[in-house]
C-alpha cells in the first residue's frame, strides 16, 4: 500500500461539477490500495472575488486579515470535496492548514513553512479516512495566526505534507497535460516530457515555465519526494519530477526543453563612472527596495571616458521601484541616465545533459542567428543557455531553438496549456 | 472604562457599505473610552448560498465537513470588518470561534457551548486592539474539530462571550430598533419596550417573537448579562433585557407584550381508550421522534364511550414526522384517527405584572370574544397566557390584545421589522 499526496488547483475544482470530478478520481485512487492526502485550491475565481471584497472596504488591508479572508477560499472547496467523497461512500476529513499541522514563520501573504506536524492527518489515515488539507495555508509559530503561503502555496503545502508523512508520490494536478518541451501555445509541435530532473525543473520554474512554482521544486529536492505533475481532465500519464540519478543517464535528453519568460524588463545604467564599489552601490540600493534581479551585464569600460554602462533585468512590475531607487543615486554615483525597456522576452534553453555535450551554446546561438533574431543579453549556467531578446522575437525564437534541437513530438499531443492557479 | 461587547447580524454586514458603517459604529464605541470586542455574523445570504453549494454536491452532507464549509462565511466578514477598523485608523485583530476559546460539544450543527476560555481575545484587549470574533462557531472539546451552534447561534456568541470576560452589556444589533409590544408588520401602533426583564423575554422568545433566540436569553438571565437590543442602521436607544429585580417595579406595566406565532401545527389523536399510561405512551413516542410539543390539552373523557381526544401543538416541519410516528403505534394504542391542522396561530399575551393583578385573563378573553375570535386552546405560565386560534384570525385577536392593554404608541415609532440572522 502507497501513501498518495494529490494536490488539485482552483481550475480542477472551479464548481460543483469538477469537485465531484475530483472525487471520484480521489476514490479511484483509495480504491487501488492507496492511503490518500489531498491538497486543494479555492474554487476557481474564489481568491479574486475575496480580494475584490477587500478592496472595496481597504485601500491597504492588513496582512493578517487578509490571510484570515484568503483562506475562507480553500475552507469552502475542502468542505465541499470532502463532501461529495461522503457521497461517494467514502469517509473524508477536511483540514486546515493550521489542523494539518503547517507552521510557518509570521510573514503575512508570503509565510515560509517552519515545520509539518501532521499528527491529525496520520490519525485520520490510521482509521482509514482520506484526509483533505487546505493548500496555500498554515499558522504562524510564534503568534498563532493565520497565514498564506504565496504564489505556488498550494503546490508547495503538497510536497511539504508529502515529506513530513514520507509519501511515496506527490501528485500535482492541473488543466496541463505536464511539463511540455515549449510552450504549446507557441510551439505547437511541443512534446510532453515524462521525466525530468528537479535541477532542470527548477532552471525551467525559474525561466518562466509556469507549471510548478519554484519553491515547490526546490522543496521537493530537499526532501527527495517524486512529484507526478498531471491533468485532473484526463487519465494520462505527465511528468515525473524526481533526482536524475535515479533515472538511466542513457535515456536522458541532451536538452529537454524551451523556456520563455515576457514578464520581465530591462534597466541599463549609462555611463556609470569606471571607479571600485559603483556597482555594489547600484546593486545594494536595489537589494534595500526588495528587488530580486535576475540577469546582469556590465560592458567594458571604454578606455576613452573611464565610463561604462550596466544593464540589469526583473520583473517588469519592479520596474518603477528600481528608477525611481536608482534616480535617488544619481548625484553620488555620478552615471549620466536610465534606459528602460519593457519590451523584452528571455528565451532559456535547458537540459542537464548539456554539462557533458559541448557545442550545445554554438548550436543554440546559431539557430537564433539563423531565425533573424538580436541577442541583447547572455547568462549561463551549468545545465541552462538564457538569453534577452525583443519581445517580438520571443515566438520566432523559441521555435528556431526547439526545432534545433529536435525536440518535436512526431505527433502534436492534444494539450490544454494555462496557468496552475496557486 | 467599560467592557462591550457587540453583536452584528448578517443584515448589518450585507455588503462593504454595511461592513464600513458598523466599523465606524465599532470605532465611535472605541473612542468613547470602551474596550470593544464584536461577534459578527456571515454577510447577508452568505449561508445560503454555501448551503447551497453543499446541496449540488451531496445530498446528505456529514454534519462536520457542513460546519467547516458554512464557518468559512463568519471568517470573511469578520477579515473584512477587521479591515474597514484598520482603515479609520484602530487595530482589530479577528479571531475564529476556535481561536476565541469558544468550546462546544460535538454536536455539529447544533452545539452547545461548554466552556469559553477568551485569552486570546483579553490579549488583544490587554494592547489596545478590538477584538473581533466569528459567531455562530466553536471547535469540539473531544475531538478538537469546528462546530457550529445553530440557529440563534451568534446571539449566544456574543452573550457567551460576555459572560467569560465579565463585560458590562452584550448590545445585539440588527436591522429591529429594539424588542416591540407587537410585531409592527400586524400592529401599526407597536411601542418599543425600553425595559423588559429575562423571565418576559424568555416568553417572548419562546412564543414566536424572532428578535433573540431563546438559548441566548437564557445564557444571559444565568450568567446576568444586561443585554441591549438595538438597530445599527440608527442611534436610537433600544430594548434593555435586565434582571427584573434591578429595575424599579413601579416602571414595570402589567403587561409587556403580545407575541404571535404562525410556525406551529395542532395534531389530535382522537378516540384514545381513557386508560392509564395511553397519554405517556403516545408522547414518549413523540420525544424519541425528536419532536419537541408546545401546547397539550387533554378533554375530559366521554363517560359513555371511555375514550378521549389527545391535542397538542408542534412546530410544522415536524408534522409529518410526528403522525408517522404515531400511526406506527396506532394498533397498539387503539385510538380512532388523527387529526392535523397546520392553518393555526398561537398569541400570547406576555408580562410579569399579570402576577400580581388578577383579572387579566378575563380581560385577554373578553378581547378575544369581542373581536370575534374562537378560541381552540389555552395554555398559561405565571407570567404568560397563550392561545390557539384559526390563522386567519392572528392579527384581528393580536390587535384586539393590544388595545384591550392599552399597548399602543402615541406615536408611532419608524421601525424596519425583520429577521434577525443568526
Amino acid at each position: 500500500m502507497a501513501l498518495v499526496v494529490q494536490k488539485y488547483g482552483g481550475s480542477s475544482v472551479a464548481d460543483a461539477e469538477g469537485v465531484k470530478r475530483v472525487a471520484q478520481r480521489i476514490v479511484a485512487t483509495k480504491k487501488a490500495g492507496n492511503d490518500v492526502v489531498v491538497v486543494v485550491s479555492a474554487m476557481g475565481d474564489t481568491t479574486d472575488e475575496l480580494i475584490d471584497l477587500a478592496e472595496q472596504v481597504s485601500p491597504l488591508p492588513p496582512g493578517r486579515e487578509l490571510d484570515m479572508l484568503l483562506t475562507a477560499g480553500e475552507r469552502i472547496s475542502m468542505a465541499l470535496l470532502a463532501m461529495a467523497i461522503a457521497t461517494l461512500g467514502h469517509e473524508a476529513r477536511s483540514f486546515t492548514g493550521s489542523q494539518a499541522g503547517v507552521i510557518t514563520d509570521g510573514s503575512h501573504g508570503k509565510a515560509r513553512i517552519i515545520d509539518v506536524t501532521p499528527g491529525r492527518i496520520r490519525g485520520a489515515l490510521d482509521e482509514g479516512a482520506i484526509a483533505i488539507v487546505a493548500g496555500f495555508q498554515g499558522v504562524s509559530q510564534d503568534s498563532k495566526d493565520i497565514t498564506t503561503l504565496g504564489r505556488g502555496g498550494s503546490d508547495t503545502t503538497a510536497v511539504a505534507l508529502a515529506a513530513a508523512l514520507e509519501a511515496d508520490v506527490c501528485e500535482i494536478y492541473s488543466d496541463v497535460d505536464g511539463v511540455f518541451t515549449a510552450d504549446p501555445r507557441i510551439v505547437p509541435t511541443a512534446r510532453r516530457i515524462p521525466a525530468i530532473s528537479y535541477e532542470e525543473m527548477l532552471e525551467m520554474a525559474a525561466c518562466g515555465a509556469k507549471i510548478l512554482h519554484l519553491r515547490c521544486v526546490e522543496y521537493a529536492r530537499r526532501y527527495n519526494i517524486p512529484i507526478h505533475v498531471r491533468s485532473s481532465f484526463s487519465q494520462r500519464p505527465g511528468t515525473w519530477i524526481s533526482d536524475s540519478s535515479e533515472g538511466s543517464e542513457m535515456e536522458q535528453a541532451i536538452i529537454s526543453g524551451v523556456a520563455h519568460d515576457r514578464s520581465e524588463a530591462k534597466v541599463t545604467v549609462v555611463g556609470v563612472p569606471d571607479k571600485v564599489g559603483e556597482a555594489a552601490t547600484i546593486f545594494s540600493v536595489l537589494s534595500d527596495a526588495g528587488i530580486n534581479l535576475d540577469m546582469i551585464v556590465q560592458n567594458v569600460s571604454a578606455a576613452a571616458t573611464g565610463r561604462t554602462d550596466i544593464s540589469f533585468t526583473l520583473p517588469a512590475t519592479d520596474g518603477q521601484t528600481a528608477l525611481t531607487a536608482l534616480n535617488k543615486i544619481k548625484e553620488r554615483i555620478g552615471f549620466e541616465s536610465l534606459r528602460y525597456d519593457d519590451r523584452i522576452g528571455k528565451i532559456s534553453l535547458i537540459g542537464a545533459g548539456m554539462r557533458s555535450h559541448p557545442g550545445v551554446t554554438a548550436k543554440f546561438f546559431a539557430a537564433i542567428a539563423e531565425a533573424g533574431v538580436n541577442i541583447e543579453m547572455i547568462s549561463t549556467s551549468e545545465i541552462r543557455i538564457s538569453i534577452i531578446v525583443a519581445q517580438d522575437d520571443v515566438e520566432g525564437a523559441v521555435n528556431a531553438a526547439h526545432r534545433a534541437f529536435e525536440l518535436d513530438a512526431e505527433q502534436v499531443e492534444a494539450v490544454v496549456y494555462g496557468g496552475t492557479g496557486r
